[in-house]
């Protein structure tokens, strides 16, 4: 059922025919200043100091849901090319809305058991060496709709499963800081809190947090935006979204975890059999299929499409993606698109010559650890009935005979 | 002079002591409550469905310059830290305005020596398999002040060099679309035409755009916005910015350059002898520090510093950038911040130790087929005294001892 041509191949040489034969086709030579667009006959209008989207895109925008009982911005994954999402469409949660921060007082404290306790100012942060990384970025709780509705929702991706993005970040790596204060015997973890008005905190590993931890200050290469913590955030490459302490105001080494009201209820996870899956951090191995997804319409009801989509693991690169177009009965390899990075998102396409039957379209991404998605029954298996953070299993898209596309479970 | 001590060296344990002991050093212990900032005490504000960056940070746009004749609008690198431009803040160049496309009546027009010549419209094209590469763009007549003036102008990076930027790319491979076509015998050169008020056209050679070519359609992960071409430009990887035809509506083959007004005027260079290099499309290798940079001010008069640039070539990737701190006595290697991608900006940085004299710092880029930047002076002699693009010359900037960065010419 899977077409492996490529471009060169049978499908897209049908499809292509199609293509010229139809509306879309060749027209039949005719004086060139016919076809000249109307908006060529004027000069053009003028641009902008910092840019904006065109206006018939507005469409494009994060979608925003409160039926968590605080807000939830979820980026639009349904229309993304690419492994970059633009900062105006990171998804976002706030627990207690964005804070309007003076970055010229905002402080970020260092203390507990150091030998030195610190205080950094935004200017004398500046002035650390700073890395860049491309990563993904994903809510604990993105694609609960998923694990915990009965029956499949019909919705967008984005809807569905649009709480995680991928930005280029850049920041002063966390060990600089808490070597440079000097790290107490028993040190072991570290307390990180928001300048929010509900004062965010989680508790995060210290080794860890010496290895991969940054505190984070340019997004795709501009000053973070107020909605993803600014003027300073956490970043931990592949951990759950919300340890990712926005508007960072006070790190404070302990010997054992805070147990936070953000730690010791909502971001928990309990298993089937009962017992809590505590401090799960890493975001697991992922996929979603992006085109065609959710409530979009194939144009025409035969004919040559490329699946295509976005995978990710919060534990290392993506080494493969499988497709399936016939409710996993059979998969092929998907192209994996450069650059292949780690705890980032990786984009993969396969060609597919579409019969015009019903289809069922699924991914599955395998990690570099050999780590898999597993399928939503087996997802189901092991956590209890209203558990729903973590969810990865495979994402289905039932395409219909009319070219409509629906969220299901399969 | 340099030092070579990385963060745990002298250099840092220096900067590092006297950061504790200065105004931004440990406080003293006391109740967490008095640290508290205000800005906890309530709840905050609301999102938007689009983000943008803080009012705070508003100082970081796009500079606009109409000495050319023409809107010449700069990114203001100095404040980028990464490789990824903002979309917003990406350089653009107008001949003749923004156009105002409405997408769904955009045509692109593939003719000339094809066998059969074919149109496609946005939902059409979007249906072909796409591939997304970061990739970086500049204009020919990027650094032209630098080229032209006889003194160095005191002006920030964005000002002198700022007609650069870095994005991820995404669209649909030209050599799809040409092999539908079907290329006729004696198809040598391609005629990319815009849909603005000025017919902006460049003629490119056929088998270079059939291995590179892109009809670009994403940029960081959303559509092209207006500035960029919306609905669709041409991209060519590593060559001036104006054969990235914007607005693309008509590809004609052809056997010949057409010697269109935009390739036999402004987008020529001519050499010390006289002699006039025509098509030379590649954007040469080139780096710019951008932390410290004109008009920037070190914030005390000696201590560590990180010196930060960005690398880039247009014939592939960088594989090393020197910088000296004393006009080029002395060159040490710079650290190459992953990922190094072809044909895109690449993040270096050296720690400096400054002694509060005068310093000159420069930065000298060598991509991968060993070339490399020349001196001004060495630039200056190979083209008449009147040429500007394609200037790639070693850019230097002078710290004076109060602090304040200028560009000179060292």
């Amino acid at each position: 059922m899977l077409s492996h041509n490529g471009p060169g191949g049978w499908a897209r040489r049908h499809f292509l025919a199609a293509l010229a034969a139809g509306p879309a086709g060749a027209a039949a030579a005719q004086p060139l200043a016919a076809h000249l667009p109307e908006v060529m006959a004027r000069p053009g209008g003028a641009d902008l100091p910092y840019g904006l989207p065109a206006p018939q895109e507005s469409y494009v925008e994060r979608t925003l849901s409160t039926t968590a009982g605080f807000p939830v911005w979820r980026t639009p994954l349904q229309h993304q090319r690419g492994i970059i999402t633009p900062s105006g469409l990171h998804f976002a949660v706030h627990h207690n809305g964005v804070p309007d921060i003076d970055p010229a007082r905002h402080v970020l404290r260092l203390h507990g058991l150091v030998n030195k306790p610190l205080r950094f100012d935004l200017e004398g942060l500046m002035r650390y060496p700073m890395v860049s990384r491309v990563h993904f970025l994903e809510c604990a709780g993105n694609s609960a709709a998923n694990a915990l509705s009965p029956t499949a929702l019909d919705q967008t991706l984005g809807d569905i499963a649009g709480e995680v993005s991928c930005s280029e970040w850049t920041g002063v790596p966390l060990a600089y800081l808490l070597n440079e204060a000097g790290l107490k015997d028993g040190a072991q973890w570290v307390v990180a809190e928001g300048a929010d008005g509900g004062s965010h905190s989680r508790s995060l590993p210290l080794k860890a947090l010496l290895q991969d931890g940054m505190v984070a200050l340019f997004q795709n290469g501009e000053r973070l935006r107020p909605s993803q913590g600014y003027p300073m955030r956490l970043f931990m490459p592949g951990w759950e979204g919300n340890v990712n302490v926005k508007w960072l105001h006070r790190l404070e080494v302990t010997d054992a975890p805070a147990y936070t009201k953000d730690e010791s209820g909502l971001y928990t996870q309990v298993l089937a059999d009962g017992r809590i899956e505590r401090f799960a951090f890493h975001m697991e191995v992922k996929s979603v299929i992006t085109h065609p997804s959710g409530q979009q319409r194939l144009p025409e009801p035969h004919g040559f499409y490329e699946i295509a989509g976005l995978a990710w693991s919060g534990r290392g690169r993506i080494v493969r993606v499988d497709v399936s177009v016939d409710g996993g009965r059979s998969w092929a390899a998907a192209q994996l698109h450069g650059p292949v990075l780690d705890r980032a998102f990786t984009r993969f396409t396969l060609p597919w010559q579409w019969s015009g039957r019903r289809a069922d379209l699924m991914s599955r991404a395998t990690d570099e650890h050999g780590r898999t998605q597993p399928l939503r029954s087996e997802w189901k298996r092991r956590y209890a009935l209203h558990s729903f953070n973590h969810y990865n299993a495979v994402q289905a898209w039932r395409v219909q005979p009319d070219g409509r596309v629906e969220n299901v479970y399969a």
